[in-house]
């Protein structure tokens, strides 16, 4: 669609993709997993051990990005990468989402969201064309349209106006979005669980026609098997040839369902989240797969977090030492936690496109069934 | 003195000394600066890029590894140095200091000081005998001994008193030092501001006989011209042949005129701390020295913080950058303002190194004159 930015599929196994997206700054290989990196920062984490841990993309937030610092001034640095220092692609986050969760004291009309800060209350606006404006600001390889989110659970009538307002809002992106060679920008499915509004809305995407597709409406409190109820159906109303990114997912198990169910794109704070608050995503083969650090079990345990990481954690410190730094709130701990775990998301993609490589990615998932849906904390 | 523990002087410019140590975890080179990792980690530092500053020994403290992990624990992983990886030399401060500075409920007897954890209030007891006994599970390559320390101002009575006590566990501290080859034990001078307690001092150390001399009760509030007025004749009262360490100094330019005393080593939270509160030291010639980074005339500013600086953060981002990460209160801003500061540390060290080399110190330190002695808020 937009010239420059493409996606070829590799290879399939069932529903699922290997594929390369291709965009301004560099080559992404899917299934990807996208750091979160909200505040020009994947929090805790230089720029050089991101790309180490093998990530080919980050995510930025319009909604952060417009209070802090600003968007005139990133793009007076030249857009967000040279702004951070990230010179490898970077999708945005249309700020949709951020506003209903974040901010206080919204008013929606069809024009767009007017909001307050949920750091000093000062009063701001988010609509289709701004929010495409301050993308473009950012120089976002990917953007996504400006939608409205329903909270979960919605009534098929809320889940439906939501959606239609979305699909208007939907065209007024693309309308907004100046089309430069490599950038691309991603149409954002809603519809809650509803499976005809999931169809509605897809339809609309689809005549309007992105370089992308997103799920969105997921991950908000609904539980891993209805999550998988609603992809089971969602991903089949979406081109076969444009990428799929399932929004703010997920757990490793979450992951691996939504591959096999043919999406291809993810972003979540879970790892990053995660490290800051002592839990450490581990191979489901050990402790279940997540480690609580702070436990006392650990306090004189020599193994390092999983034996086979490569990561600058596993490689050079035990667990008992990661347990005594966290005990004591050093910012350390954070550090090392968050790198593992990002490292660990990054050699569950590369697991994964080997197993679609090899036709055998439902064995390989077979493996997360050990998964306990309450196991993180 | 103590066997494989041995201290060279290459190079002599007036009272400034170029040397190096030899001990059991390697080498150092002096005049050298030990970054504190108080609590087995250099704060919000891995130690691969402690390591990359040019740091060839850091510091830990017996007063926060015996509350927390608990010295036990650490032996039992072979030291300090392999549980938290850090392969290179170690001293470590005896706990004096910090019962005073931290702890409370004190009751200090001949015998030793008993205190209230600051974390937990739990009572502990430190002894000239107990803390050595500490440092050789910690596996320390210099043992401090246990000495009392005076607030300041003190009386030529309190001080005094300090001494004499200090004298006495000094000897027990030596004492109670098992000689292994590589490992050394040092003395600690105390008297306060006055200098016929200072010579005492000196002169009850000597007789005992260490393999290092350090300098105690200064940087306690005193200020720098006073402290340099004691520098004047403390150093002289120390024996050429040994290393001589200024405990908990301090800034760049406390640094450089102690150097010109006669000093070798130091240790100091400033540049760690400061990271952590946003101020950065540079070349005197910029901006006096320190950028607090959190003013608004950062904001966008594309310069690094220091052009002619080789560490990652000025080699990779700009203060606008660092400056909207400290105004986020991120994590990586901590990290980058600590790795900046402590390669400044270092460069500061291996200039005062080649100063002393080329026999130019007293032009090097020059530029330290537009230090402001208030300019470290």
């Amino acid at each position: 669609m937009s010239k420059g930015f493409s996606f070829i599929i590799t290879k399939k196994d069932k529903k699922a993709r290997r594929g390369e997206i291709s965009c301004a700054h560099g080559k992404i290989q899917t299934p990807a997993f996208m750091p979160v990196g909200t505040l020009a920062t994947v929090k805790a984490m230089k720029n050089r051990d991101v790309e180490a841990c093998g990530a080919d993309i980050i995510l930025g937030n319009v909604y952060h990005l417009m209070l802090r610092p600003g968007s005139d001034l990133i793009e007076k640095f030249g857009g967000l990468h040279k702004f951070m220092n990230w010179p490898k692609p970077i999708l945005t986050d249309s700020g949709g989402f951020q506003v209903m969760s974040l901010s206080s004291i919204r008013k929606i009309t069809d024009d767009g969201v007017e909001f307050s800060s949920h750091i000093d209350g000062s009063k701001h606006f988010l609509s289709p064309e701004r929010s495409i404006q301050i993308q473009h600001q950012l120089d976002s390889d990917i953007t996504m349209i400006f939608d409205e989110c329903v909270k979960y659970p919605a009534t098929f009538d809320e889940a439906a106006k939501a959606v239609e307002r979305s699909n208007a809002w939907a065209k007024r992106s693309k309308e907004a979005f100046v089309a430069r060679e490599g950038y691309g920008i991603f149409g954002i499915q809603q519809g809650s669980t509803y499976k005809d509004l999931r169809e509605i809305s897809s339809k609309a995407l689809i005549d309007i026609g992105f370089d992308g597709y997103a799920i969105g409406g997921l991950a908000v409190g609904e539980g891993q098997e209805i999550m998988f109820e609603v992809l089971d159906y969602a991903v089949d109303f979406l081109p076969q040839e444009k990428p799929r990114y399932l929004m703010g997912v997920g757990k490793p198990s979450d992951i691996v369902g939504a591959v096999l169910r043919g999406v291809d794109m993810f972003d979540c704070v879970i790892p990053t989240r995660s490290g800051r608050t002592a839990q450490a995503f581990v191979r489901p083969e050990i402790e279940g797969g997540v480690i609580n650090i702070r436990n006392a079990k650990y306090r004189e345990d020599e193994k390092p977090l999983d034996e086979n990481c490569g990561c600058y954690a596993c490689q050079n410190h035990s667990r008992a030492y990661l347990h005594h730094l966290t005990k004591s709130q050093e910012i350390l701990s954070a550090m090392l936690l968050t790198e593992h775990n990002l490292f660990y998301y990054q050699d569950l993609m590369r697991e994964i496109r080997k197993a679609i490589e090899d036709g055998a990615l439902e064995e390989y998932a077979r493996k997360f069934d050990v998964f306990d849906e309450n196991s993180l904390q």
